[in-house]
């Protein structure tokens, strides 16, 4: 039995997000699928993490055990070929049996998108929130240091979600302007692992902060109060990007797709 | 009587272009639609250009006549509250009765997206066009300058127009890797008009030199045949924009919109 790695990057617009379901497409189910007529007998993948309905990857990464002796090129190409165009594979790895990429994984990063600026961006409309009103970056950036360390990210879950541990480890976070994307603001996180709708409930309060309707001292009070009902709503999902999934030197590939191969 | 001048931003996915037609949406007969649900009486709008369906617009220009008397702000906010999120209008300027967005735009400026990498990108498909070989930039470059000034455009003519004249003039080329975007190339071209498919085509022939399928000599005889079939296919829609239209100092608008007005 073998264990494939995979890096996929998708445009989250069309799908009802990562994880498999009856209503509709899914980033998940087209993968087993193209995976499945691929290597001839049914594919479970198992992600880093779900991402929501709209939510896109630059670089998600899943695994799934097969008994094919493909060559991983082959793999690469074939999966690429079938998968509709806003779904790409970006790398093919063969890992140690072992190899879990939702256990194993050390560090997540996700970025989010704000468009800034009093009339909307017909061309990043599916790619960033637009909040018309200019946005405070120094008090947003004061709230940052709260979120770093291992905290209990209680008010910033998903509502109704019932979860063993609220507790989440947050390394960096961070607020910049994009490059070369005039009136772009970007979010970046960096954490262990991420609750649903938690980097989604972190930007919808930290917009609030942008536009002083709250302080940094109501957002550090919100995260102190570890109740949901006291933040404010989520931000949409269409400015959300998974940026990557970092395994640390022990989960290195045994084979590597070679580089610069093309589909 | 009013002539009012209209900047407007477009994501070309869904529309078959600019121009109205019977077979299916268009930005112009969108647009038409809201402004006569505005101003109350049918609405004749004039482009500086059309675009082709798939391409985009950053700043469009069109002008209209009115007898409306509503003000300009009141236009500006209702037009954006009833266009679709992939249409908005940036600024409503009343001009000067002579005012004519199409013969008096003294410069119009184009950029297109190319994605260089071996493997496509799912959030840029829709806005740039995947060449997964490596481009040689410096090949490129080096057919810029045939395009530089007054030249019988001829073999990047549309297959099939016909033309009064097929001479434009150029003013600027260049072709630069896109800041803050990994891995694309962006050709920008600024000209007095362009021919309908005349930029698409001029990018078609300058991937085949990157490719190294051409040589700069080869491009600069391919202008110099003034023969349509003798240059390669044009570019695909989805990597173009339009960036701007230059009118010069002469038509200054009388009013102008205020200033961070928020539809």
């Amino acid at each position: 039995m073998r264990n494939i790695k995979l890096t996929i990057a998708y445009d989250g617009t069309n799908y009802l997000g990562w994880q498999k379901q009856k209503q509709g497409p899914t980033v998940q189910g087209i993968l087993e699928d193209v995976l499945r007529r691929i290597l001839g007998h049914k594919i479970k993948l198992r992600a880093a993490g779900r991402t929501d309905a709209g939510v896109h990857a630059l670089a998600q990464v899943a695994h799934f055990h097969t008994t094919s002796k493909r060559d991983l090129e082959t793999i690469f190409r074939a999966v690429n070929a079938l998968l509709p165009k806003d779904i790409a594979v970006l790398r093919v790895e063969e890992m140690d049996f072992k190899f879990h990429s939702q256990y194993h994984a050390l560090r997540k990063t996700y970025f989010y998108q704000i468009y800034n600026h009093p009339i909307r961006n017909p061309v990043l409309r599916l790619y960033s929130w637009w909040v018309p009103e200019p946005l405070d970056l120094s008090a947003m950036r004061a709230c940052l240091p709260y979120l770093i360390g291992e905290k209990d990210f209680a008010s910033f879950r998903k509502s109704g979600t019932d979860l063993k541990s609220t507790i989440r480890t947050v390394y960096e976070a961070q607020i910049k302007r994009a490059v070369g994307m005039a009136h772009v603001i970007r979010f970046e996180i960096t954490g262990r692992g991420f609750m649903r709708y938690m980097v989604r409930n972190i930007v919808g309060a930290l917009v609030e902060v942008g536009l002083g309707r709250l302080s940094p001292e109501d957002f550090k009070a919100i995260l102190e109060a570890r109740d949901r009902s006291v933040a404010p709503p989520p931000a949409p999902p269409q400015g959300l990007f998974l940026k990557g999934i970092y395994y640390g030197k022990k989960w290195r590939a045994k084979d590597y797709a070679p580089k610069g191969v093309r589909p």
